[in-house]
């Protein structure tokens, strides 16, 4: 109860703060994904909807399956920004620093931070944090209900949007009940679940899903059964057309075989070296693993690189995973 | 209105005949899943704790993907069951010829019949039908909280992946406010949305992913840009140790490609046929391209064999989907 009286007072200072500026910059963080657009994006209408000047600048372009959103087109590049403002509101962010906006950039700005992400300390002139919201377009629906603002169908898309990428379709283990009741509200409010699950989900390349087909082609299961990986090289970029960037979804589907415990991807980087990224089901924590050779992440989710080539990191790492696997307790 | 008030009072009256019975078999539909296990299960155990004699009986077994579900392994063989029962419980089936129980079978029986599909009729001495619920799982919450049954974290899980895998993991157009609603209640009566879908879904066998993974990696799209393809060839089959119905999602993929309105995949049949799934995205009515060689589905989803080899298949439905692209509106 504490907690929630907690949570709503600072809620209420956000509000006022917000409610006190002129002008505000929204700016989404780096490698913005639907969460920092769609709650973005919201909160900037809804704040316009009540006569403040408002502005969304992002350092990098919005991805494409997220231009569909409405407004999605107007965000502002960081560079071509050049207005005044009285406030600066940090969503989805717990580093003001992957805003681009320096902290000489908004001496004397009030600085407002609304943000669910566990590393968030609660910078800033107000700021509503909270760690147990599925996403930040959740908590900006609870903003929108104190700011008493209608909920039209296009504010019901960014959020509903935010949602559903960072729930990865309500598949994670962020999916909380109160996450499900705004959702029902967002729906009610004319978000269309099927149609936005379309939009940002069926608008890959041919190139990613022969990609994925490649690799998936070459999964390997260790002699145990509770490993699975499988590897990208450059050629395989090459001869399918993928970008870079386009295998990272990969390391999912090494983990939806039965009875796989750990799933990894080996990937050779241009460089030379091995790129590993590793999911685990229920009991290994894969982020031990990456911090032994460097890298970091979360228990269920983690990566690191090594300097060897692919070949000889494929028999060390596997064997390390598999040992990691019998020393964990069964669930 | 109307609506909402005639729904409440069948669903009365289904609970009313539940209650007046002593002994109720609910069988399952042919080739069952997690709608039909989840809320045939969930309400004979509500009904069970109300001192009721209850069996769930199947003519198929249970898909291994839900034998984690409670009560699961509970599930009878029809062959095996030779109780006297006074109701017959037809959830989820709107045909009551897929419950294995013939019309001699049941003469003197109460029959009560749950469900949401669009083709039942209403059959039976008590008929609960809603055509706009997501799920039966959807339905049979209503049930429970009308029988003041209490939800407890089994019977949530339950009826939770009934919904969950109905609508796709939420991205069916059955995804409703209302459902979404109800699935908030299941959570905070205990269902854990991440813990189930990862039973659900990552229960996949090595060779049905290495057999998505070969279709991939042979996608074609048309000169046009809107359709996608792939093919199944026994070979494939073969080699990758996949079973001959491990090939039936594979058409889902050739759909997510940006610009594709309809995704298409042949398969080559044992007997030298070449079977064809179609997927649309958002204008074309593959059902009806279906039916024109003789099979059928809905306007979203449809298939149907051709007596050809697969390359002349290919050739000839490619070019006609084409046809029917270019001649569909615009969204």
């Amino acid at each position: 109860m504490k907690r929630q009286s907690d949570l709503r007072s600072s809620r209420q200072a956000v509000v006022r703060a917000l409610s006190g500026g002129c002008s505000s910059v929204f700016p989404l963080h780096f490698d913005p994904d639907g969460d920092s657009v769609g709650a973005s994006v919201a909160l900037a209408r809804a704040l316009a909807s009540r006569g403040k000047k408002t502005w969304v600048v992002s350092r990098d372009p919005v991805p494409a399956m997220f231009e569909f959103l409405p407004g999605a087109r107007d965000v502002i590049s960081l560079a071509d920004f050049h207005d005044e403002f009285d406030t600066l509101v940090l969503v989805d962010q717990s580093d003001p620093g992957r805003s681009g906006f320096s902290p000489e950039d908004v001496r004397g700005k009030t600085i407002v931070n609304i943000d669910h992400h566990l590393s968030n300390n609660g910078f800033g002139d107000a700021h509503y944090v909270d760690k147990n919201a599925s996403a930040s377009c959740e908590m900006v629906y609870h903003i929108l209900r104190d700011m008493t603002v209608p909920l039209d169908a296009e504010l019901a898309a960014l959020l509903y949007t935010g949602i559903l990428t960072d729930t990865g379709s309500f598949r994670y283990d962020n999916t909380t009940s109160g996450c499900l009741r705004v959702t029902s509200a967002l729906v009610r409010a004319g978000a269309r679940p099927a149609l936005l699950a379309r939009r940002v989900y069926e608008t890959r390349t041919v190139g990613n899903l022969r990609l994925v087909g490649q690799a998936l082609s070459r999964l390997h299961i260790s002699d145990c059964g509770s490993v699975c990986w499988t590897s990208l090289t450059q050629q395989m970029l090459a001869c399918t057309g993928a970008q870079d960037n386009e295998g990272e979804g990969i390391v999912s589907y090494t983990r939806m075989v039965a009875g796989v415990e750990v799933g990894l991807v080996f990937k050779e980087t241009e460089d030379g070296k091995t790129k590993v990224s590793l999911r685990s089901k229920d009991r290994v924590d894969v982020a031990g693993i990456a911090s032994r050779h460097g890298g970091g992440g979360h228990a269920r989710a983690a990566g690191f690189t090594l300097d060897g080539p692919m070949d000889l990191a494929i028999r060390v790492v596997v064997d390390e995973v598999c040992a990691a696997v019998r020393g964990s307790a069964s669930p």
